[in-house]
């Protein structure tokens, strides 16, 4: 059975921070600016804490439910609609109730089945997978898709971050948070875009890590222990040719030929790691779709902000193939969008 | 396509915590064991957490590991059978990476689709019932099961519970830790038990949470905020009606009379409660299978040490309901066997 991708719903909270507020927050030396200019490049990015008071002004509930909201909105769905909730995210509010279900709560939705993912950058693509094959194999008509991430549990706004090691430094400046929602059916809708192919693989048998985030955050003072490490380098390295061969496998199990390929939706790990996987993708025909530069890398939130951009430039005929990579524990993750309409 | 249930492993950590050992070690009066036996009954639990050295001696992913390897062993299948991991859990190790991943590895399973359910005590079925759905839209053919759950970040070994409000107080004797895995296959093999149905329900809508667990345990000492609260009138009251649902529903969606029930899979929360979800279930010819009073309240775990002792008992024409409810934000989730052999 087809599934329809019908709207996409996306929150960034509170106001776009920039490399020059970090640096004067963290009283970060000029060539940590001219690092994170150049080595980075994601010049803007929303935290969910207020970064004067240190108040948290949004849980992940909160965005999540906006979210949701917008998306059911653009679809003209009502909450009583939705026969399934799949969310994915790395950095619930609680360990239990799971997020998803306090969303679920507060936009209306009763008595569906509910899913939430642990998960880190490929959560967007594996619920839009567990969603779409649910709905495919034909117990359901309408998912609410939803992926979000905060960074509040770990931003320490006390930290000497000057004293951290790279592997924590880097986290600041890369991440922000963020929700994003997208609206599944099995019926066309007015977009008449289909959801046509989603794979999630994971493969990091016999390989370490390349980013661990503990339950604990910064924020939380466990000073003794870090609380999210990145290997930047070992992401750097693995991601663009596992990107690569996601985009390979999409083409390949579609039968889709490279020059066909109208858009990409890159993994977006920063600007800068974004223009490096893009090339290695080798699709220079496709338009690249992505918006690391203003939001950050929103981890789950993410691949619905891409969505968001792609949605109202498809014409007929147009094809489409998103990519995210997990390097927590390496996983590939990937879709692939056709507009059928005429 | 029909899916079926192969084999079963689990494994509960360390000797079993008795009612007076707990009262020692937390210098607890004896009243408080006659109402923990009285009230609560569930005479022994296992541990993660040496209790003499309060050293860790079992990880999520440790206890995960095993429990998959006896399913594996059970199933006669290899890790590159496994085409598709599905695991459940309230309590990962880490939030990245997330344990399932971590557990594919040590199995050796790779470049599969692998997916980590955050959830309680509903999260073994969520688990079943999405493995049950992907193995029956086709997409796989061989899914490793897995539920796990591990106090040890909530065991505070030097804690008052005698000063602890009840909500916080009752956790520390429902819960113990261990894991259970299932294997499912597409094709019958030799036991020929059909998982002929799941359906998993949140029904939390305007309903306080009973149950909620935090990210940062109480061992990890944040003296001002309670990790983990259960409103255990709460959960009595709502769990019984829900189970009776759940049960219904299965028995309405298969076309089975009532009668022809022959075991039925409780609510395990505690030892007393299990007697009363199962009056409450009005299946008088079925058998129960239970298993709290040996294992505690398992969480994830538990609905695989059901499995383990209901599947050798099974003979041909035998149908079986298993029924979990998940406290936190109230999720209804039952399953359903027939043994379709000669």
């Amino acid at each position: 059975m087809d599934v329809y991708l019908h709207s996409t719903g996306t929150v960034l909270p509170g106001p776009p921070i920039d490399i020059p507020t970090l640096a004067k927050m963290f009283d970060l030396p000029s060539v940590w600016e001219q690092w994170a200019d150049s080595f980075i490049d994601t010049p803007t990015r929303h935290y969910s804490v207020d970064l004067d008071s240190g108040e948290l002004r949004f849980s992940l509930a909160d965005l999540a439910t906006t979210a949701g909201e917008r998306a059911l909105a653009a679809a003209g769905a009502a909450p009583s609609d939705v026969d399934l909730v799949v969310m994915g995210t790395s950095s619930p509010d609680m360990l239990m109730p799971a997020t998803v279900n306090v969303v679920a709560d507060r936009l209306g939705i009763d008595d569906v089945a509910t899913y939430q993912l642990q998960s880190g950058c490929a959560g967007a693509i594996q619920a839009l997978d567990v969603a779409r094959r649910l709905l495919g194999s034909g117990g359901h008509r309408t998912a609410l898709v939803l992926g979000a991430d905060s960074c509040a549990k770990h931003l320490d706004l006390t930290a000497d971050v000057s004293a951290l090691p790279p592997g924590e430094q880097v986290n600041g400046v890369l991440f922000g948070d963020g929700a994003g929602a997208a609206v599944l059916r099995t019926e066309p809708g007015a977009h008449e875009v289909a959801l046509r192919w989603t794979r999630v693989r994971c493969v990091g048998h016999g390989r370490e890590p390349g980013q661990t985030l503990n339950w604990f955050g910064a924020a939380d003072r466990h000073a003794d222990r870090p609380a999210a490490i990145e290997d930047y380098q070992a992401v750097r390295d693995a991601v663009p040719p596992l990107a690569a061969e996601t985009l390979d496998e999409a083409l390949e199990a579609l039968d889709w030929d490279r020059g066909e390929l109208d858009y990409v939706l890159p993994p977006q790990l920063s600007g800068r790691m974004t223009d490096e996987i893009h090339a290695r993708l080798d699709v220079p025909d496709a338009q690249e779709v992505s918006c690391v530069r203003d939001t950050g890398n929103t981890g789950n939130a993410l691949p619905f902000f891409q969505l968001e951009r792609l949605l109202p430039r498809m014409i007929a005929g147009d094809r489409a193939v998103g990519v995210a990579i997990e390097s927590s524990k390496w996983i590939k993750a990937g879709y692939a969008l056709e507009k059928v309409g005429a």
